[in-house]
């Protein structure tokens, strides 16, 4: 990929000022070499302009003077994602419906859509336009995946789950699996069938190794522009708005509600049965008990108010100290008791 | 599926009371349309009874006359997940060993046995009747998989796995995976080579991308009944009891002797070496380092008893504030002490 | 596996004590039958020697006249684990490019690498010497895989990952997934191209369903020697010095640079953008919010210096007992101040 800076300030509608050059890739401020573009976002790198070897730099106006070659951007963070597309590794390279794919006869596939060796696309599923679909991968029966769909190597979708577009999943992703639910009988648990689905709706992302179960009834809901990270567990029932953020490790149990726009931290967890509003912010390892209104922001275990949960965190090395502190009080005051009772006396 | 509601009374062995008509599908009291079957086991909500738009309700004899057509039973909760069987979403169809599947000339495939495209069944591994072994998944050499096991899309069996009967394993686990084990060198750690197996004996359920790793010696036991969730870790040498419950991304570190009906809620973690006896009840997010005895249900990190553990959770966001209370008797202290010194001088 | 113990003394450079015989196995002191060698390596386990039915003891000088038959050893856990790779159990049994293995003609494959059924190895890919792909691995484009590695089943190597040699990769494990990152914008959050590679150097194993991402730029880094266990999560940017022990359920965010020779215990976690020391040590469930200067030990949510979490461990179950202490002495005190106040009248 080699592209002239002009040519580029073109495709991503920003302003070249400067002189023109050809680049072939990107870097960071301090790994970019002299063909590379990249950019400054955050003011307190700026130092960094005057030493980078960059051939270019996205920035905003006031930066652009300081450097050679700048394409100016009212949020350089954003343009330089999208610059990225370009130098985006390829990630296979077949098309078609390979022969040592198996597709069944009763599933059907849109012929613009690629399906790699030792992909299965079982019976009365779907895939839809350009949606490819990599080694490994098992699309399980009455599966419906939309347009522009990626499911990277050995992703599981069972039975009936259904994607909408735009769906991206990494490898090892398993959607569809059995929601975790057994009636205690005398002679053990016997499994209660999961006959539910997986519902993901548009521009979700799902990182690898991640886990969503299908509910026992009804559906589990991915909204629309939700992005999941790698290793998180969505137990059966759960229901997410639009554009939720969850981070890496995060467990949810079975049959939460979660708002539109919720972040969560690494490793927090939900118990069951809960409601978490919009805009609720969840910190990293947070253990959550009980359901939250709409915009708070949380963090601990279980789950304060952030302010608290800040100075919880800043107190807990200070808690040895403390108990010494109020074994010293105790003493104090029994002595002082004791003196007070022979001034009584 | 259509079927009509005394024929589904015959089949679970329930009493039907109203008028017989013809049913479809199941859903809950709210979501259950005019050929839903549904259920009524917690009485908090039997005020749903009266909108709820159902066909019939598997109810107990007490809420019968409440409804146009009951099915009484004494666990209606129990009778709807047998029920649920009837409804179950089909999982694969095909049947047989499949011409895209890979089975070794030395393994040993019973007639009865599917075994789907790109599944791989290697030497000296054996596959009980009417097992199904679905795409991406992996038979190790000498595994042995028992009668009635499901084997979903991309599970991985390593060398000398052992499942009993009706063992369901859920897609991308791994059971069988060398052991975490290294010796200490001045060149780095040396791999110490994992030679014992993975058992799982009969009517255990696992969960997807769990991984169970095989003993350094003799074996890593799951009993059964024990039912495993999703992103959990089992580490070497770890042996359970019967009928266990073991809730999602709970980690269970090397050499841990679990006893029966032992209940691990999520994120839940063991150290190494531990004993934990029988009937033991583990919270969510506890962290334990010592072993507990039979009975006892502990929660927390340090896990505490119960009770302990829940007045911790109450408090824990009030330290801050403890911390103030204790700074402020520290004031008033030192203050008397300076009058009553004042006092006696 | 049969072999007479002098024979075995001479391979593994000991001195056989006592009677000649042959050995068919291993176990531990209590479980070792008549034909089997175990070890002592604990003095505080000397006192099975007197019962343990083993035919073999690899012991020190000092207890090789308490059995019938010792293998002398300075160090006889690390003696014992290399007498262990005589009884690995096999895995994969299949040599050679399979037939039913895709190897995209643009892919390079030495001639005597293993490329099992299904293993898909993709254009302008390249696999070393006696490198083993197991089934349903992928071998994404450009990737590089050394000498000597071996992908277990159901791995996936996505495009540009770089492998050293001696590198062993179990089950399911995901190199190489895109990083976890977004622009954020009114139209919800925008994906950044993760255009960086992950590159694992020599000697490093990776446990089942553990997830690498790929770098944003550059590249995410696994120092040589490292040993990282099952469902760990390290993010885009992190790079590990040299032989660092990483368990199970560890959680590492983005962009984290650390040190040689650390270990982090089961389920600890790490913020993005920290830098931790070499020889570091992270106590189990750990959360690491601040960076870390070499040589210390942490524990505890936040981290704190092990002495002061050991503390904090202890005291946390009596921290409900401690508000109880805290509200006698407000009472106390109220108390006496107020027949001080009295007496001042």
């Amino acid at each position: 990929m080699r592209i002239r800076l002009s040519e580029l300030a073109g495709k991503l509608g920003l302003t070249l000022v400067g002189q023109d050059c050809e680049i072939s890739g990107v870097g960071t401020l301090e790994s970019a070499g002299p063909e590379d573009v990249t950019f400054l976002a955050n003011p307190k790198y700026d130092a960094l302009l005057a030493t980078s070897k960059a051939a270019a730099v996205i920035c905003t106006e006031e930066h652009a003077d300081r450097v050679a070659s700048a394409l100016v951007s009212a949020n350089p963070y954003l343009d330089f994602a999208r610059l990225l597309n370009l130098f985006t590794p390829q990630q296979g390279s077949l098309s078609g419906i390979n022969d040592a794919a198996y597709v069944d006869p009763e599933a059907s596939v849109d012929e613009s859509a690629d399906i790699y060796p030792f992909a299965f696309v079982a019976r009365g599923a779907s895939i839809g336009p350009r949606t490819k679909v990599f080694p490994g991968s098992y699309v399980g029966d009455g599966c419906v995946v939309g347009a522009d769909c990626t499911l990277y190597p050995n992703v599981t979708l069972m039975a009936g789950t259904v994607l909408g577009d735009r769906v991206m999943i990494h490898s090892g992703a398993v959607l569809g699996s059995d929601g975790f639910g057994y009636v205690p009988t005398p002679a053990g648990r016997e499994k209660i069938p999961q006959v539910g689905t997986v519902l993901v709706e548009d521009d979700v992302e799902i990182g690898a190794n991640t886990t969503i179960d299908r509910a026992m009834l009804e559906k589990t809901l991915i909204g629309g522009g939700t992005k999941i990270d790698n290793l998180v567990q969505i137990a059966h029932n759960c229901t997410f708005g639009k554009n939720c953020t969850i981070v890496s490790q995060v467990g949810i149990a079975g049959s939460c509600t979660v708002g539109s726009n919720v972040i969560m931290a690494g490793k927090a967890g939900l118990a069951d049965h809960l409601d978490i509003g919009d805009d609720v912010v969840i910190g990293p390892k947070c253990g959550v008990r009980v359901s939250i209104p709409d915009g708070k922001r949380m963090g601990g275990h279980p789950a304060m108010e952030y302010g608290t949960y800040m100075r919880h965190m800043s107190l807990a090395p200070k808690i040895p100290d403390l108990f010494k502190r109020v074994k010293k009080l105790e003493k104090e005051l029994t002595a002082l008791l004791a003196a007070s009772d022979e001034g009584d006396n």
